[in-house]
């Protein structure tokens, strides 16, 4: 890179910036701790903190900072074209219960580094560059029941439904997402009804964000430049109905055992999954949620109830139709053999998206012009970049390496992967 | 039967007295009622109001009431001579949580009823009967932890051990059973230590029961003789640990998922239970509690643990023996499959009891002269009559049809079939 070229400037800066970076996340860090890991809820006390701390630094770091009705933080700056379209970049605040402390907020942090990077350098973008921290991406942690997650994104781009909000429901106090919006003193019909960004015209959309799985660090790379997000079919509140009964004095012949037949469901779709594999076909397939009824169950009682959640990802569309099929097929025959009722409910469905050739190619050349060893990598969790891809808008990721994957405790990351990330963030930034 | 056998107004009697029966179990059904079934917890406000109308109701018929130091309740018929061993006759009072009315009470009620008839009849008998109203047989229901259950019987027979009384911890409030001991002012010490019936001679043991599966109902017999009565192991709290993860993000080959762990577990055992049927040989498997942690899980996590249950039966020893052996090894095998632990903790044993022959034979001589079709059966539930049987006191069983199994609101008896059984255990109390 020529060292008068401008942007060779402001990658210097970002380089001396990361020490704004690691207070930014300590701090979060020490004051969203939980007793274990960290928590940041879903329009909660953890994920308001986050979003204070990033209003006060970007203010004081002298850039425009403002909020839309659904509570997600914008941070911008400015361009030489204030009617050219708008390059964004961002990710979320929020965090899963007692997880850790990189999902979303480095992404964040690492976008602000960038901006501020490009300011200190005095460079005017040719249009306005749009931080954006989006909330409640998490919310599928907090909330169950019918919704589609992303909720802040969602919102912005007027991909909620109002329904959603009165059907999500929070999963310790039992009462709605629009509930805890009037809480706040928000508007829940607006929120769905108002879109931030429905009438702005969007260039483009850029997310860094930690890897949530071991591939970056077993192929010893520090980044990936993500090719496409894996969509998802998900049953939140799926149920398998039997009989309580008397767990000695009941023939087998003669029970209706939930616990038995949601066994047998799982290791089913289990079977299917390692079938799909054996195909070359791209699956993964998830339990997270799983109990019989507290109030009711006992080690003498065969189990009468069970509650699980089913969580399917692929790449491939085509896939996530078969499964939207199978599932209710696997119930019945499952349903019949232990003389019970599988309730999955209503999916939700997200469709896989695939990222922007134009702007992975901006970031591969990214990489060789700063040097950066890569590797294109599918990304298994959902992002709020795949709502900005599925509204049309180009949109791309960036992956950086953290060897414990995420939504625990243990999420971990070097901050030399983390300025490697925000180098190349920044570059694309000024050359997308 | 000669009618001027004393025998006959007896039974006579009981047919009378069945409107006393009656009553006690609707007002049991009235004051332990929850808004879904009957709630009478062990050493609970259920439990205690039922052997509190259970007093009452004896001092009102003009019976002997006392109770021991674990709480149980005793009404003593004196005999002729009362030096003679005593013949005794119960059940227990609490249940399971939201179960229904007759598991327990039932028996208890048949013996008040069949005392009182016995001395309404002007009968001395040659010996004392004592009816023992035992608590907390459904102590499995209230306290996980490592206990053998059955605590106000195994208590009064000094089959309790004070090691127990630590080591229950209630399903609610997490405290020992011998810290509720002590909220009751009772001394949990000597509860272990100073057993009531130790010193006493006891002629015999003879319990009535519901039946808590079908069969009596599925061969059309309104009275079931127990030959003997399934032993069990049990795993009261069972984990199967592994790593919460990303649900998405992690590739399946380097995921420690706990519920497909689980699920393959429960499935095997469930084979294993299929393949010992198709060798004639007894045996039922339940996991009646099964839970994710709710603190941690998340439909988007990968399940990092789990919490369960395992309560195996069968009436032959060798069974038990052989699954005490299998379960470990299939925890290691899944274990090192899944690349989890499982840490299926203590186990606590019961021995299969058989019943009294001499016993059995004086109920078959009653079912005879009184005209009653019975069936020899099978008990799967652990009873009181277990401990009394165990400790080598000759004890036997009358099960009377119940179609709905039991531990559920549904139990439900008919007044009919109760008369039969009482009937029936009046007899055997002044025959055996």
């Amino acid at each position: 890179m020529n060292q008068h070229d401008p942007i060779f400037k402001v990658i210097e800066l970002v380089e001396r910036n990361m020490a704004l970076a690691d207070d930014f996340l300590n701090e979060l860090e020490t004051k969203t701790g939980d007793h274990e890991g960290i928590t940041r809820e879903s329009y909660g006390p953890g994920e308001d903190f986050a979003h204070e701390l990033l209003s006060k630094k970007a203010t004081s770091l002298g850039l425009d900072v403002y909020t839309d009705i659904a509570h997600n933080t914008y941070i911008r700056l400015p361009g030489s074209d204030r009617d050219a379209q708008t390059l964004m970049t961002g990710s979320h605040l929020d965090s899963q219960p007692r997880a850790g402390n990189y999902d979303g907020a480095a992404g964040v942090v690492a976008s602000l580094t960038a901006l501020t990077s490009i300011k200190d350098a005095g460079i005017t973008p040719p249009q306005d560059i749009i931080l954006m921290a989006c909330r409640a991406e998490e919310a599928s942690g907090w909330y169950k029941g019918h919704h589609r997650g992303h909720i802040g994104s969602r919102a912005a781009l007027g991909r909620l439904s109002p329904e959603e909000l009165e059907t999500a429901i929070h999963v310790r106090d039992g009462r709605s997402l629009a509930e805890h919006f009037l809480d706040r003193g928000m508007n829940p019909e607006a929120v769905a009804k108002e879109p931030h960004l429905a009438d702005r015209r969007i260039k483009g959309f850029l997310e860094l964000h930690i890897e949530q799985g071991p591939i970056l660090t077993s192929r010893d790379t520090p980044v990936g430049v993500v090719e496409g997000i894996r969509g998802n079919i998900r049953c939140r509140s799926a149920a398998c109905i039997g009989e309580y009964t008397h767990s000695g004095g009941v023939p087998h012949e003669h029970r209706r055992d939930a616990v038995n037949a949601t066994a047998e469901f799982i290791n089913r779709m289990d079977t299917k999954r390692r079938e799909v594999d054996a195909e070359s076909r791209d699956m993964v397939y998830s339990t997270g949620k799983l109990f019989t009824n507290p109030e009711l169950h006992a080690i003498t009682k065969v189990a009468g109830e069970t509650f699980f959640s089913i969580d399917v990802r692929s790449i491939e569309e085509q896939v996530l139709e078969s499964m939207g099929r199978y599932m209710p097929c696997l119930g019945e025959e499952l349903g019949a053999k232990h003389c019970v009722e599988f309730r999955l409910g209503k999916y939700s469905r997200t469709k896989p998206a695939i990222m922007d050739p134009g702007m992975r190619e901006t970031l591969h050349r990214g990489c060789g012009r700063l040097g950066i060893n890569r590797t294109d990598i599918i990304s298994g969790g959902g992002h709020d970049a795949v709502e900005f891809s599925l509204n049309g808008i180009p949109s791309a990721m960036i992956f950086i390496r953290n060897e414990n994957g995420s939504h625990n405790p243990d999420e971990s990351i070097d901050l030399d992967d983390l300025l490697l990330g925000t180098k190349l963030l920044a570059w694309a930034l000024l050359n997308a």
